[in-house]
């Protein structure tokens, strides 16, 4: 039986330049739309899951073509707003070799920025469901977003649903007159599941160790509601070719993923987001170990896709767990 | 010998769906730059005047590739400023048969808007300059932008340079807590070429009157340094077939300008634009009536051409005047 | 309040030459989806009704993607079914000119036409429905497809839904061993609102009349259940310029909607699905006479767009109706 | 039975810029192949007939990409030979409007300029010919290229081949030292059948008249092997929209076709090689004037096609002589 | 001098998405055309042999660019037939990293499927030859393919042609109520050249070792025809990163190919077509361990190639060979 | 403050396949201009500097399109000429795995190489100037190239600008009666920085030896002006990945740079150029070691970009030389 699932988030307009062609040269963007919860969104729908994606976009046609994308990736569009504001977009120009990729956001004054929670019935929204995410990207946003983000995961606290966090860390957001160790502690004590790294502790949660088992440790003891944190470790030798890990401390012990060598990377935004979808399935489904190894493989395959999306079924990350049918040609 | 021509406004990117697809169906957008003034500026740049255009964009790659077009244009970019701000950006959709064609603007926070005009040696800028043209556009963006192109327009009239206004009232703007009638006459007061169409001279001039005629000649009163008033007349038949005429007051009689049937139309934004930059090309040229019939032969062009600028030589122009050469196949 | 809309039938993917470019020189094929009925819907939902399709797509990805767009159009594909066969498919080459638009149709064996409808739960198909829309397509395709048309007509008209039927007579399809006239009495006697011409009322009523009045009171009295008949007619003076008209019969007159000139004509493929769907939704919330007027208009703008789907607002047509805004800039 | 039919002249490759994108703003180029023989050949091998093309390229892949261009439209490249010298290229920007089509020439110190034609077994060649097709375009390129078609004119018309020419006076060309009056005699005294328009009479035949008929009679009287002149006529009222018509003279009397509107035009290029191409297939079939009618039909669809090559059938062409069909959808 | 080959099998319309994109997410297909022995055809004629091939097509437009292709590669298409039934398509989907390439096959129902051979003038299609290539998808396919398969061998056997066989076993083939074993062995009988390996044993001669040169030697006591046997071996380290190697059995001796690391491949379909068209060239021109050698670096040239043909000259071929010029940039 | 440097040299329209397609399977080449000496100016300008560039054109379109491309990267057209003559273009094929890139050029009788430089004012065009950067294709190109480089250089040298020369041997150009050490020796006695590899000592300097410090004391001997002498090394292990170093002697010393490894190249064309415009910018801002680092740096990021010209930053090439954010993506 499908789980139902409620994800809450900016959506922005990605317009990336083809191929590897620079800011600079293009002469045309792709249009997809992405953020990285919606991107958890679809990759949970993707596999089955029912879920539905709370944003809000501003109401013209480019507003609407957002919402159309949603719908597409079989996502409940029931709690999509329209309002005042306009689009979040982010430009993407995907690197190559040594050259870096680059994301030129621009996401100020967007309807997500300026949504009023209180239009939301939040009983309705967790009626039923099993499980919500947010991002410490919504919070960091504005002052409207971080009173929803803070509305929801109380609402669904208190409604008994499961509720993630990806801390996600992002110094060039933030620019309302808040810090993050004014706002997070206040989210992340609602929170069941935490992906975070020593930064995120640091800036966060003003946990500062190197030690990642005792920063956990810390953290469960601030935060008691905590029962899983995870965080994955990317090695980038290129643009062009990565290394990928990760972990999973579940309160007791420190579950170390396999390595999972990237080379020939297609597109690496949103691999973030497909290992957290994956570790919700998996946590959902799977015993820890498996969990953490669905997770990154989901994340694996998400850098051979183009766009924010992770197009693969269940399936296909089954077998690159075991290693079947990888690289072949399926006719 | 070419003239020198100062122009000043905002440069957008513009992002348009290909060919007549809607917004809601696109799957990538063509990316050109644009806006009123460097429209102009470009045209007269093609014709071998020499012309530079202020303005300012946010400092990275894609306000970079805003200054490269208007470099590839010809034009000089001594007095492009970068600064805080995002890149304005307006969207459109080509429209086809009875559906309109779309433009959704994008454009509020733009590093434009919040430029601060101080650091612009006006001196400098107007040496050797026989023209200064601006639109009304550039008042309505914000209060930095109308004390920009008030400052401008007072050092180009101290320095003897003849200056030219679109007044291109635009009611989505002026959200800044200013009117026109506050704004305009300012302005308008050190302007010698208008354009300006009867709902201009309401929302702008506060001269409602629905004689043309008389309308300029209270104009004139109003604003003794006015010697044109000129104005387009557009009759859309529908989105891919228009008729253009256009009349030139000169002071002293209506010179009324030949309609030109224009079925089949490409892409007519920037038609005004192309029509404005006829206009200075043929002032500054030719006999009134002359310069009249030529910027009309000049825009009618530009609907044939995709994209904000007028990319047809003063030959081509010459020749849709005399009727040589038109819809030919030139080997 | 919105209404409750069921609709059935087959969605092929439609691969489009780009431009106007034949089939014997095209190097790619433009993917979209769709099909008579799918259009209906995706019309109707467009314009905020509760829409769901009954299809059948092969469970690959490709039938996947099919079920992806009908989502994006906001269509409820809960009553979309996976099963054996293949994907049909239609290939369009875009007339110009005096040279005809040209289609391909490889439908045969398609998982649709192969569909068991035994599994449809009628009762909750069309819980809470307003109207249920078939057209003749469907019982032309196969012995199964004209079975579940007819299951389906005869539940929806047991649980009081309105029935409308495009009858669409296609004289390629039929190759199943029945003939119209064999199935489509059968189908016709349950159904309220009849989109029919003379051929239609000849090849599938067996009613030879040259008077389309006639021919209307004709079926009424084999067809009780007929309270409209409707159809359009379409004058091709080449591909790129036709008029279309169309009649309204409402078992006491006939309606005669106003002619719309249609020169430079972008695609006029589901044309005319949304006539039919401005009819239901004319039908639904206007008087006779206004209803024509509205499917004549929305089926007058869906020629100004590519692809099957009436991209167009209800607000976009009403303003054809009223003649505001037609071939404008809108800002 | 196919007849077999043997043209000669250079193939070039056009580039043309997308859609109605000015040489100046272009970023990329569509590539295709033709020539104004070549464009002949593929009519007629396209309905049917048995035909080979005489010419030569550079011995590299871009002449070989020629060939298979040649080859894919089911001609014989037997008789292609490779050599010394460039691929010839031409630019091709498609107008819109009043602005005119251009084509930039970059031909000289092509392979087929150099070409020597001793290496040409003509007795292979003709062996079972019907027709042989050439035009003044050949002689004017360079002295080889002058030889090489007065040997082909020569062989043919000793072999009993019937000889069509079309004259095609170009003012660019002809740069090798010889005017037209020097060479074009020559060739024009074996040839059976003449595309001629008045300016070719005077510049070509040193026929100076103003009498169509007359011209016609002082060629024969000049050239008694002529049996046949043609000529089309073009208004072009824009580039989007001419009118087409011509007449055939056949010694006795001069045969008037009818006129053609065309609105929307595609592309025009190849225009009259469509119209020799159905000439040429027209003389070979039916009675004269039918056979001028087919030829103009003919080149009218050839408007309705993007490239040289006029991808329509014998059916099509028929179709739009009899007006059925035209302007539908067919399926 | 060339050769004469005779190539029979389906060939396909050949749909690609672009880059690596998935199916579910694209909007438009890449054309192309292609099958196992036509691939074989066009890298032969690309050599200079003289290749036709038998295959059948739908007599319409989109046969008819199918047949455009193969006169494109140089292949003679005398023995093309137009009939009943559809187009055969394959969707194809570009793997990259650890994703999988995928087929879509959409070929049931097929003009090829359907085709009657009885038409077919054996003698005159043999006249000539040296060589005759079969693989066993044609027999897979259909009842009228198997005994189409099976008359053109026994007729290239008597006539003396060489014959080779890419066994090629597929599973999901072979619906039409026969197995391989009971067909295949009535083909190899008259076969000199066998790809085979041990899965193509086992289902298609019933032989089942686990040691090649055994299997072959028992194939040999089998079928005493057979002269040559050979398969290559694949390592897909990743869809992007294979590596290659082969062998070849002369009856006498089992001679080991050198192995390739292919890391980035840009296409790999064809690439066993590739091969078997290096060894039928080898095998004509070259000692044993040449022709194998000669055949694995044609077949990794084409991993370099987007679509089914290798496009590569035999100097390329040769270059791989000796590794001059490998990887430079040749002006 | 930055520099005034000039550079001299052809700029032709380059004309690639997209992706890795191969000439004779394309449909379409990508528009973009370069030239060895003007990618030198593109990457300087791109830094800051002041560049002009001193070239020719045809006087059309094209032409002009070539001179958009010079202005948008920021170079001074004043010295850009219009003459007779035609565009100098190169075809470029983007290899891959083992399958060689291959450029086509097609410069002959361009306007460039018939250029008449006694129309040039040297005083005006080194006024202020810092560089001149002049490359061996130029004099190999025409007589009047040569005699156009002779006196840039002789100028340059007397008006105390800095004078580096790439040599740049190939073999494929001079066909106008000279060899290469009947003009190098000439150019080559009044420059100060030399880019030069064995078979340039041999080709242009009649020094044949295999050690490169003792070729570079002998040219310096020769030649005493010359300060520096440097020259990459690139190891080609396939199309897709190189290996680049390079050394720079000073005449004291033989300084080593750094080995870069280069996998996943995206286009090499213009690699030489890069390094070039690196060494430049380095040897007059860096000491000698640095400044070799540096070019090779700039070099290898070109590998990562599609087209001639180097786009990346200073910052970006100084990144990659302390290894900070390579391969990340950036926010």
């Amino acid at each position: 039986m499908s789980k139902r699932i409620i994800t809450l988030g900016e959506v922005m307009m990605r317009l990336s330049t083809p191929g590897h062609e620079r800011f600079i040269q293009t002469h045309y963007y792709e249009v997809q739309f992405g953020g990285a919860e919606a991107n958890v969104a679809a990759s949970l729908a993707y596999w089955g899951e029912s879920v539905a994606h709370i944003c809000a976009f501003p109401d013209h046609e480019i507003g609407r073509a957002a919402v159309r994308y949603l719908r597409s990736s079989g996502i409940d569009t029931s709690y999509v707003y329209f309002g005042e504001g306009r689009m979040g977009i982010y430009f993407f120009e995907n690197g190559a070799m040594h050259r870096s990729s680059k994301i030129i956001y621009d996401r100020f004054g967007s309807a997500f920025s300026q949504f009023d929670c209180d239009q939301v019935d939040w009983k309705k929204v967790f009626e039923g469901a099993d499980w919500f995410h947010w991002t410490g990207i919504t919070p960091a946003i504005s002052e409207p977003a971080a009173r929803l983000c803070l509305e929801a995961i109380k609402a669904a606290h208190q409604l008994g649903v499961t509720v993630s966090g990806d801390i996600n860390y992002r110094r060039n957001l933030w620019q309302y007159g808040k810090t993050p160790v004014d706002v997070m502690p206040g989210l992340i004590q609602y929170t069941d599941v935490i992906i975070a790294g020593l930064t995120d502790f640091a800036n966060c949660m003003n946990i500062h160790d190197e030690d990642f088992v005792r920063a956990c440790e810390r953290a469960k003891a601030q935060f008691p509601q905590i029962k899983f944190i995870s965080t994955t470790h990317r090695e980038a030798l290129s643009s062009t070719h990565n290394k990928l890990s990760g972990v999973l401390w579940n309160g007791e012990a420190l579950i170390q993923g396999p390595t999972f060598d990237m080379p020939n990377i297609v597109d690496r935004v949103g691999g973030g987001d497909a290992f957290m979808a994956g570790l919700i399935h998996g946590l959902l489904n799977k015993p820890d170990k498996e969990a953490l190894t669905f997770a990154l493989a989901a994340s694996v395959l998400k850098h051979s896709i183009s766009g924010d999306a992770n197009f693969v079924t269940l399936q296909e990350v089954e077998q690159l767990v075991t290693g079947e049918n990888v690289g072949k040609l399926l006719r």
